[in-house]
């Protein structure tokens, strides 16, 4: 079985992990948590989301948390996440370099999570891409339910292809393809990127797998052994699942780092410096962290 | 990506599970647990251990299990471990009809565990098997660390195909390869099974995953795609980690029927029966279960 030589890990955990916790984590907290992730090798490390702070309080601090980064001064890419024009403006003033929209291979989880038709949202991303790429910021295309939505079931492979290249066309430089309620299957894998990867390259495609059933290391393994090489991963599992009160959510990183070690695939991690990052926030917000990996070797460390 | 049309799965949360629980669960919770998996589709149920009661209290009350199971009259599969001819007799005695000894891959692991050497606990085994063979009892090979040890670290794969060679010669049916602390990945599956397949036929082998790290899934697609049609789980995960305290030992049978469901591979259990297990001894031992299809499943159970 062939893997690639070199995989791409996408933390989300400061964003995507922390927009779901309901503990308010403070500016300071968050970016010791973001220097710890750098510190363990992370390249690639979701800052903040510049959406209503009505709406998900927890990223109201998302301009500080990138103005303290200085993205454009650092080697790592923090991407941030731009729902609309107005949140681009906010996140090139505060200096973020990279940002992502959000979309959806379903269309009732479109209408349920954003309040729009999937053709709508792309509607509104347009100007996103436009002022993009005008500021030389690159723009990453989420995609969710791309292996099943919660109130439609299952997903065509074909509706998510649909999406995914419409953002490409716009302007995205990478697709995120989001199994948003952990539902999927490696059965599934294959057959979502067998009919994706004739039409779209796997260097232009990432994958992002919710653990919720417990499926999202086999599901890596199986979009590896398609040629994928890019996977979203949340250290400590941050984020849980909105859909299913506690429930995992996000696959943890550390579970990542330790299956990639084990194939001996590279990525640039050090799992000893990440866990000081799991301990940290696990710390913070009381409980211990939903990554296996984590909680096997803390205890270990706990216990020498 | 060819799978088994079916698998058999092997429910050990009885026996392996429970001997590693504090809470000392009484014969007639046993039984009810027992009587629910049976319920849930699952035909063969690891049911106790004839071990000394002052090492394993928790399998004290074996032989009142075994009898009131009655296997001989029983359609379903009912083994028992029986670590010497003490215990076999005793199993017998209460009906037994199958059996299970347990060895290691690794000399320091049986030292330590069954205070022995390998060769000592094949020994040790012979009376058992000869024994069996003459009452017509079916015996079935544990052999624990077979993708590492927690003394010695890596395992050679011709390590493991030596020991499983003898107890086959010695009699019994099926070999389970045990990765005791779940420190496995896909890799080292392919590697051990390209190794044992050449010597062993697929249909005399069983995959035992432990889930400490988050792998037991991929490891357990990557055994099936090497042919293996036969995997032991454990309800709600239980038992833990015996090495590090607040981890993740067997793998959860909830999220190995949840996978086989997914790829469309048959193994004759209802899901929805098997949560009733899953609540039936998560509530009694005050604890969630440490399955991720439960969690999610009985949250939503619980929304409802």
């Amino acid at each position: 079985m062939r893997y690639p030589s070199h995989i791409t890990l996408v933390e989300v955990g400061p964003r995507d992990g922390l927009q779901n916790e309901a503990t308010p984590v403070p500016t300071d907290v968050k970016l010791q948590l973001i220097q710890r992730l750098a510190a363990a090798g992370l390249t690639h490390i979701e800052a903040g989301s510049f959406v209503s702070p009505k709406r998900v309080p927890q990223m109201a601090d998302s301009a500080d948390i990138v103005r303290a980064l200085q993205p454009a001064a650092s080697p790592l890419h923090y991407p941030v996440l731009t729902p609309n024009l107005q949140g681009f403006d906010a996140a090139l003033a505060a200096g973020a370099r990279e940002v992502a929209v959000f979309a959806a291979a379903s269309e009732r989880f479109s209408q349920r999570n954003i309040q729009c038709s999937i053709a709508d949202s792309l509607a509104r991303f347009a100007p996103v891409l436009a002022a993009a790429r005008q500021h030389g910021v690159a723009v990453r295309g989420y995609v969710s339910c791309v292996l099943g939505c919660p109130y439609e079931g299952d997903i065509a492979p074909q509706a998510v292809a649909d999406v995914s290249l419409r953002l490409l066309e716009m302007g995205c430089t990478e697709i995120s393809l989001g199994d948003t309620i952990g539902v999927g299957t490696p059965a599934g894998v294959r057959r979502l990127l067998d009919a994706l990867l004739p039409q779209i390259p796997a260097s232009q495609l990432a994958g992002h797998f919710h653990d919720t059933y417990g499926m999202a290391i086999a599901n890596i393994v199986a979009a590896m052994e398609c040629g994928l090489a890019t996977f979203d991963s949340s250290v400590a599992g941050l984020g849980g699942c909105p859909y299913a009160q506690g429930a995992s959510g996000n696959v943890a990183t550390e579970d990542v780092v330790w299956l990639l070690n084990g194939l001996g695939v590279e990525c640039g991690v050090s799992l000893e410096a990440l866990l000081d990052a799991s301990a940290l926030i696990s710390g913070f917000l009381g409980k211990p962290p939903a990554s296996r990996v984590a909680r096997a070797l803390l205890a270990k460390r706990g216990s020498e």
